[in-house]
């Protein structure tokens, strides 16, 4: 099976000299972005509390939206009638959708990072997943409770309306706390399905989408191997690492520097729910091109700001000991917003459950990250990697 | 007693051939503003959802703080501490801040507009209200249930701290369901309130700030009159008409309609809590130039949308009619935003509970109503406010 995508391109453009880090253009049919970049979660058809002018504000380059949450909340046949989440969003730049499988098999809404990175309780402890099969899976709508079937063609075909860029095949999103026996056996499944996907996408193809096999296995090396190869074998656009990466960064990073060697050399990696600045320094060095990660506006919501130059990361607004400090939030960040409210004035809104707050830490955190992206594709090709994570982190 | 404001002008520009309506040029130390105008609602440092920004790109000119929830939470010596409310919230253009009374003596947050509407109990049916005298009154902090005492001075002198341009004298705010005699009483205090608010005033004063009395006196014509008169006498800035209004439209009307001939006619007149579009056309007849009302913000949060020539003044973009609807909000406004998103994504917005459509509507709210005012203002000197009147309300 063969397949072009005339509409889209990855070009590497220069290389880590210590790392297998890589900076690259990667075109798509609503623009092109410079990797290593970061995909900002628009779950619902929006960014959360920002508008795509202030995404663009905050130099944001590429969205992604998921398939789970608008199948369900309002439907992909309305989207397509409205022109499709490009248009019915009001974001003009490349976009990605997920396949709605992470969704599916995890465990709701809030615990899903906990589930990736192992936190949870065993196997498929989701009540609203009633059943999965080499035919797909039937859940339970969190919005009626209607039983809804998921195949890996229906994921295709509300990929399809709905329009993104940038697709993903669907695939189980294997648990942590099941054995090698069932991940493999899962992963085996994924690959199946993979198969079907690019069947059911071939189908339609009209080239304007592009689509991303995923690597599954667990935190099993050679498992992740055989998914790596197998699925740089299709011909897929791109390539995503899902699933279960271990209950540790160091796990995480073993992982999948155990799998990148096997992934196919010429095509963009996404990394699929992973993106503190750590993680992003981390794995850029394992080759990876673009990250998603809900924390961005998540941590916004909690009062928390990313911060160049700060051990942790972060700080955390509603700390007491901002109560009285004026000092602008982030001067050099380069953001109106950011620039002009103190540090005091956001302790206040939080603290009055003003959603103002939300908005300026949510712009605040997507700018920082997008900065980070700039000054990492800015490092790469001089070598610089290590004293840009130095001055990043504080270490 | 005499007071001069130096810093501050109002001078009317032109009359209504067929009313009482008026423009004026309302000049203040953070700026100048055409009158009638609005004065939008930022009750705790922030108009909801907005960011002054957003606020400006609505063609706001003038917005309000309010006393009670700011010296509760951060406190008026913190606000003054990080250079005032201006630079606090950064908001450079002119703003008001009320005394502090109004929410004190109305029933806790939510019910305020059914208190002014007399749509409430018997009473002051407070229980965080603990006391009530000549000396002004005790309540309990609706944060952490510390007793707090409100007298004259205290809101004067917090209101100093805070920095507003235009300040307002304490007063209470009588309850629709009292006899005449409780509300003559209590309008003859909210006089005496009001000498006291100037003497505290005129001790501190500095050129920049400006103090409007409050016209109480229920729904009496007579009680209403003797307070009108009585607040001109006095040398406050401005004149403000509170309290209640009665149950009903054609009550208000015929209220502030008895009240007008005796408030003094070269101040600004502001009218306090009150500003639908019929509103606005009824009381600028009356000579009233400037409103505010928390309805722009609090409708956009429940789906609600201001617009021109639709009967009923609103749209609830919660009905499903707009489901699919792919025209834009509104592309007459000259607002970015109201013309880039349809009606059926605002309503997906609203139905996934996305912060997003608040932003969108409050804009939109805050948008139209500053459109109103700057049409209001072009009619008035052609005398076409009754035309104007029509094209608003589809009438």
């Amino acid at each position: 099976m063969r397949l072009d995508y005339p509409g889209f391109d990855f070009k590497i453009t220069a290389r880590d000299p210590d790392s297998c880090a890589r900076t690259a253009v990667l075109s798509t049919p609503h623009g092109t972005i410079e990797t290593p970049n970061y995909i900002f979660c628009g779950t619902k058809a929006t960014v959360k509390n920002l508008s795509p002018a202030q995404l663009l504000e905050a130099r944001t380059d590429i969205i992604l939206s998921n398939t789970y949450h608008l199948m369900l909340q309002p439907g992909a046949d309305l989207i397509a009638k409205m022109g499709g989440l490009h248009s019915f969003m009001n974001w003009g730049g490349p976009m990605l959708t997920d396949s709605g499988g992470f969704q599916v098999f995890s465990l709701g809404e809030g615990t899903m990072a906990n589930e990736i990175k192992g936190r949870s309780g065993k196997g498929h402890d989701n009540r609203n997943l009633l059943e999965i099969s080499e035919e797909g899976c039937v859940f339970r709508s969190y919005i009626d409770g209607k039983k809804i079937a998921l195949t890996p063609e229906g994921a295709m075909e509300i990929q399809r309306k709905l329009g993104a860029d940038l697709l993903m095949q669907f695939d189980e999103c294997t648990p942590y706390h099941v054995d090698k026996e069932y991940t493999a056996r899962s992963m085996e499944m994924s690959l199946r399905w993979g198969d079907r996907c690019l069947a059911e996408f071939a189908r339609h193809h009209n080239g304007k989408q592009a689509v991303y096999g995923i690597v599954q296995g667990g935190i099993y090396r050679d498992l992740r191997r055989i998914s790596a190869e197998y699925t740089g074998d299709r011909p897929f656009f791109g390539t995503a690492i899902g699933g279960c990466l271990g209950g540790s960064d160091e796990e995480m990073a073993d992982v999948v520097d155990g799998s990148a060697p096997y992934i196919h050399p010429h095509r963009p990696v996404h990394f699929l729910g992973i993106g503190r600045i750590r993680d992003v320094f981390t794995f850029v060095r394992m080759g990876i091109d673009t990250f998603d990660c809900v924390i961005p506006t998540r941590l916004a919501r909690h009062g928390t700001a990313f911060m160049r130059g700060v051990k942790g990361e972060t700080i955390n607004l509603k700390n007491a000991q901002y109560r009285d400090d004026p000092s602008p939030l982030d001067e050099s960040l380069g953001l109106a917003s950011s620039a002009q409210f103190s540090k005091a004035y956001i302790h206040h809104l939080l603290k009055a459950n003003e959603n103002l707050a939300s908005q300026i830490l949510a712009q605040h955190n997507i700018a920082t990250l997008n900065r980070l992206m700039r000054e990492v594709r800015e490092a790469i090709p001089k070598g610089r990697l290590e004293a840009l994570e130095r001055e990043w982190l504080d270490r």
